[in-house]
This record gives C-alpha cells, structure tokens and sequence, in this order.
C-alpha cells in the first residue's frame, strides 16, 4: 500500500461525465490499496469566467478579492469531485487550501507555496477517507487567501506529494505524457518512459508546456518523482525523476519550440562594463520579459548585442532600444519579429561532444538559417525563421533518431540488467 | 456615527451593473459617516445553477459536499463588491463564513448560527474598511463549511448585527419594505412606516416572506431592529422593532394569504385522548407538513377534525386519512384541493375585541364561505375557497382601512408627541 497524489486539470473535470470518469480513476486506484489524495484545478473555462467578470467590473481588480474570486473554481470542482465518490460509496472530503493549511507568501495573483500542514490530511488519510484538495490556493499569514498562478494546481500536487512524502505524484492532463517534441506539429514524435527533472525542467521552459516550472522545481528539491500521464487513456505515461534513477540514459531526450518570438540585435554598441546591463535594464523597467541574450565582441571598443522578446513585446521593445541606441550611440538596429525558437534539450550533452555540430549541420542540411545561437548545460537553443520551425524541428528529430523506437529497445535492457 | 449592517439579496447583486449600484448606495452610507459591514447573497441564478451541477452529478449529494460547493456562490458576489469599492476607492475586504468565524451546528444544508466571532471585524472596521460577509454560510466545530438554507443570508445579516451592537441591520431586497397585504395582489395595499417583530413573525409565516423567519427571531431575542427597504428605489423602508418602541399601535397591521392549499375534515371520530396525536402523527410520519388544526367536538362520543396540507401533499394524506378513519370507523371524510388561507395579523387584536367578528361579517358581506377558522393571540385565519381569496383579501383590507392613508396621520401625531 502507497500513498500518492494525483493531480487532474481542468480539462479532465470538465464536464460532469468527466468527473464521474475521475471519480472511477480514483477509485481504481484505491482498490488497488493505495491512499489517494486528489488535486484538482478550476473546471475547463471556470477560471477565465470569473476573471472577465472581475474585469468587466474594473481594470485594476483589487489583487486579494481577485484570489477570492478565482479560488472558488476549484472549491467547486473538488466539492463535485467529493460528491460523485461519495456517491459511488467511497468516502470522500474535499478540503480547500485554507482548511488544509497549504500556507504561502504574501504575493496575491502569485504566491508561492512556504509549507503544507498535513495534520488534516494524515488524519483522514487514516480513517479511510480519500481527501480532495482545491489546487491552485492557498492563504497566507493574514489568513486571506492566495492563488499561485496559472498551472498553480500543479505545484498544489507536488507540494503535498512532499509534504506526505507520497511515493509518487501523478499529474493527469490531456496528453498521454511527455514527447521527444510536440506531436501536434512532428507526428513521428515519441512518447518518453522517463526524463531527468533538468530535462523537464528545460523543456517546460521552452514551451512544451506539460508541467508548471514551479511544481518541477518543488519535486527536483524534494526528489519526489512526478508521473505524467492522460486522462482520458490508459498508460503509464512519464516518469519524471533524478538523473541518477534513470538507468538507460538518452543523448538528448527532447525538442521543444516557441513561435511568437522576436530578435533585436544592436550592432556597434560600446564595449565598457555594465553596458547589458543598461540596455536590458530599461526593457525591463517597462516589464518586458527578455528570453535569450548572445553578445559577440567585435572589437576592443565596440560589441553587437542580441536578445529576444515575446513578439507581444516587440513594438515596445524597439522604441525603448531606439531611444537607448540613439543615446549610445550604436552603429545599427536589426530585428526580426517573425522568428521562433528551437531547442533541444538532453542529459548527455554534458559528455558527448559533437551534440551542437550535429544540430547545426541538420538545419543546414535542411536548408534553414541559424539567426542566433545560446547554450546551456543541457540545451542548446537557435533561433531561425519562425516558416521553417516544422521543418527544422522534423530534421533535427531525426538526426537525433528521435523517430526511431529507442524506448522498446531500452526497456529491454533494463529488464536484462535487472535480472 | 453609527454601525450599520447591510444585507443586499440575490437579486440586488444579480449583475455587475446592480454591484456597481450596491457599491454606490454602502458609499453613501459610509460618507454619511456610519461604518459599514455588509452582508451578500449569491448572484441571482447561481445558487441553483451550483443545485442543479449536484443534482446532475448524484441524487443524493453528500451534504457536507453540497454545501462546500453552495457556499462559493457568496464568495463570488462578496469578492465582486470589495473590488467593486476598491475600484471606488473605498477600502473593503471579504471574508467567507469560515474565515470571520460564523460558528453553527453541525446540520449542513440548515444550519444554525451559534455564535459570531467579532476580532477580525472590529479591527477592520477600526482601520476604516468596510467588510463584505457571505450570507448564507458558516462554519461548524469540525471547520467545515456550512450553509443556513435558503434565505440564509437575511440571518446572517441580522446575526451580525446583533454580534457587533449594531444600529440597525437593513435587509435591502426588491420590495419597499413590508404592506399591508401583497400589493401585487391588492393595489390599494399600503407601506407599513414600522411593524412589531411579533406581527412580522406571523407574517412571515403566513406566506408574506419578506424576511426569514430564523432572522426575526434572532432580532428579536437580540432586541435588533431591522430595516426593510428596496434596493433599487429611494425610501425609508419599513422599520421592524419591539412593540413598546412602536408610538403608535394599529389595531390590524396587515393582511397576508397563502394559495396552494387542501382542507381535509374527518366527521365522527371516537373522541378519546390521544385521538389527534394518532391521526396526525401517521401523516407526520410520512413527513407531510401539517398547517391549520380545528376541533369540534360534537358530542360525548364523536368529534369532528380539520386541517390543511399543503396541496401537493394533499393526496398523499388523503391516502393515509382514508385508512386511518377505516381502522377508527370515523362517520365520513371531506376534502377540498382548491382552498387558500386568508389571515389577519395585529398587535391590537390583544386588546380590542371585536376584530375577529368585523373580518366575518366582511366576508359574509362579500358572500364568502369560511371553510375553517384558526386563530392565536395576534392573528385570525380563515380558509376560503381560492377563487375568493383576492376578493376576500381586498374586503378585509378595506374593512380595517389598511387602503386608508393612516400612515401619515400617524406620523403627525409621533411628530406631535416628540414635541
């Protein structure tokens, strides 16, 4: 007998048939002797509802009557969740994050998890009840009410998973688990048994958005392995865990990739410290988010400087680098706003070279021209024309054999070597 | 300066123009200088839209559950009209039931309040915010949320009230306060200036259900007086208070009627003790709810029995009666499906005789039939065939004057005396 936790978005308590369906799940899982603990978020369009109301109201919603606004999308969804298994005879009580105690800082619209009181929890974990709890909440030390963001009832999942040191938590969504790239857009994508937390944790950034950053964070610093996997079908989805747990280790595990990029570059900008920071810094005084920076000095005396922006942000951007251009005198501006972002994420970067020639050569070879390059550990990310993102993603996939089925081969591996 | 509770209904806060109006009107009581806490109902249509989710989801919803999820519907209207007067630079925060400490009884779905914790209220209310309550909620010793059952919030308005001294509580609804008789009904029907808790009680009860009646009675017990005034037009309302506050004493108040009801007369029954209990105690049983009782006794040995139903339980009783006056060998049973209650209600009754005859002979003068007739220290009913009911009411109401302009004759005189 486990403890886990198991989280279901919106999209799978979107209906009442759908909380029926995951009324059974759990139960399933129970009469597998498990002890549950639900997570469940708003009901699909519950959130966005109440957030035109709160908008139809007044341009500036008051931050903590907007939390006490949103938070109850959730008290509903999870009373429903409690009330359909209770109506299939498996006691059930729904708890919000108030009465649980899921405590977090002050930062309404935002907050962020500080700690979980599990006094309830372990209590009626005991007397046999399953216990659903309102993701996406909590309150803080005022005892107002807090919401975490959106995607907040992930990190809801993995707190408590912490919290109750469950043996794992499950986070059920509307895809089968996590892919070597988006399979909406690559068909030959394939489905991931396991990925290292730093791989998630790239990938989630990059806009393959299956899991929220902060619940991989919580679950890398507290080792508690997340499971992703679909709602609506069966399978056993994706194991996220250490790296160290994995015991076949891929090259790379995935390629993720953002549209509605765009890049800047200032050409012939003094080369004198603190000069990036003064031109970021007034892009983001004006809240503008910047994602990638690359910089090539040139010269002694002058640099080129490159970054990019959401392409929401572009126009805004390009008047703020005008201006700071101008003033620093800068030989030249070149900006793209039609570009997207490639990316490929994996572990055995670290020992392989040749990871980032071989990409390279792959868009090449595909025709597609690189407009700017960043590198971390364990990524390597271009930017290029956003009309050849498809095509650039399918070679790089394929020159990673991405395509071919790794998974089975690997598997059996494991069970050879576990004999 | 004062403190003033304000209750807004369902319909008062039924869109977010009609918020906009409730945080206009709570402003200008706080520019009068009051302090102000206000008390709100769930939107118009959400707490049946939430009924209904349950009742689609199981038939019996776990009561615990039914009220986790009714509760959010205050929470909704409560955080829209603190936004609502923040965004009108008004200080306001909301708080749940269970965040104030609304403490009840563990009978979710019907709840009683038991006591209000008032800290966090005169704090607030101390640093200059007004505060929005949930109606209609509270919390019971477990911490669980409870709700008080429909029109809920007018107690919670009046329990507030009471907790913190208040002025006065002021239930604002769609009506200008408390008439004479239903003025949909009766057009001549007059705005009672003040009516005595007692006279409102049996109104309330008679099917004139401008208030509560579990909110009477805790203003009562407290000494509150309530306000009863329209949300949506400029007046006074109608002030209900203790009868030795009232100056100036009616003999009648008002008039109130209530349709859908069915007469059933048992003729010859064994007049034995204990005889009533038995009959009326198998159609309790079936958990049909009995309203008017009449005796007559006729002789040593039979007596003949009378009492309404509420129609839709009337062949439900009729069904039980017929068996039970079988087993007891009663001489005959008489029914009718399509009568209507018609009652008198009036603090002056007590010391003026003479009322009850003056109703009869304005009945018989309008060639109405009394099928049966009730009465109490306050109050005289009468049952009627129901095509009568309007035209009865209407020679009532003129046989007291309630159509007359007594109101402001009155009001002179209070003048008069103040003087």
């Amino acid at each position: 007998m486990a403890l886990i936790v198991q989280k279901f978005g919106g999209t799978s308590v979107g209906s009442l048939e759908r909380i029926q369906h995951v009324a059974d799940k759990v139960i399933k899982a129970r009469e597998k002797g498990h002890q549950v603990v639900v997570v469940v978020s708003a009901m699909h369009g519950e959130t966005d509802r109440l957030i035109k109301l709160a908008n139809a109201l007044t341009s500036e919603p008051n931050p903590r009557e907007y939390d006490m606004l949103l938070a109850t999308g959730e008290q509903v969804s999870m009373a429903l969740l409690a009330m359909a298994l209770n109506a299939k005879n498996c006691p059930a009580r729904s708890y919000t994050g108030l009465q649980i105690g899921i405590h977090t800082d002050d930062f309404h619209t935002k907050a962020r998890i500080l700690n979980v009181d599990t006094t309830i929890l372990l209590k009626e974990l005991a007397e046999g009840y399953v216990i659903v709890v309102a993701g996406f909440q909590g309150v803080n030390t005022r005892g107002d009410i807090t919401t975490l963001g959106r995607g907040g009832s992930d990190t809801t999942g993995v707190a408590l998973a912490a919290a109750l040191k469950a043996e794992e938590c499950q986070i059920y969504t509307d895809v089968e688990g996590v892919y070597t790239t988006d399979p909406r857009v690559i068909k030959e994508a394939m489905l991931l048994s396991h990925i290292s937390f730093e791989e998630m944790l790239e990938l989630s950034s990059l806009g393959a958005k299956v899991l929220q950053m902060r619940s991989v964070e919580i679950a890398a610093h507290h080792n508690m392995p997340i499971r992703v996997l679909s709602t609506f079908t069966e399978g056993e989805g994706t194991l996220v865990t250490f790296e160290d747990k994995i015991m076949q280790k891929r090259l790379v595990s995935g390629i993720a990739f953002s549209h509605e990029e765009a890049i800047i570059s200032i050409f012939g900008v003094p080369n004198r410290a603190g000069i990036e920071g003064e031109i970021l810094g007034m892009v983001s005084d004006a809240n503008i988010e910047i994602d990638m920076i690359a910089q090539n000095a040139t010269g002694n005396s002058a640099t080129d400087f490159t970054f990019t922006v959401q392409r929401k942000d572009f126009k805004n951007t390009m008047s703020i680098i005008e201006k700071i251009s101008k003033k620093l005198g800068a030989a030249s501006i070149k900006s793209n706003a039609q570009v997207a972002k490639l990316s490929l994420v994996g572990l055995g970067m670290r020992s392989h070279a040749g990871v980032a020639s071989k990409m390279f050569k792959a868009l090449g070879e595909a025709d597609i021209n690189i407009l700017m390059i960043t590198t971390s550990e364990i990524k390597i990310s271009v930017v290029i024309d956003e009309k050849m993102l498809e095509r650039g993603a399918r070679a790089v996939h394929e020159a990673f054999e991405l395509d071919k089925k790794l998974l089975e081969n690997e598997s059996a591996e494991i069970e050879a070597g576990n004999l």
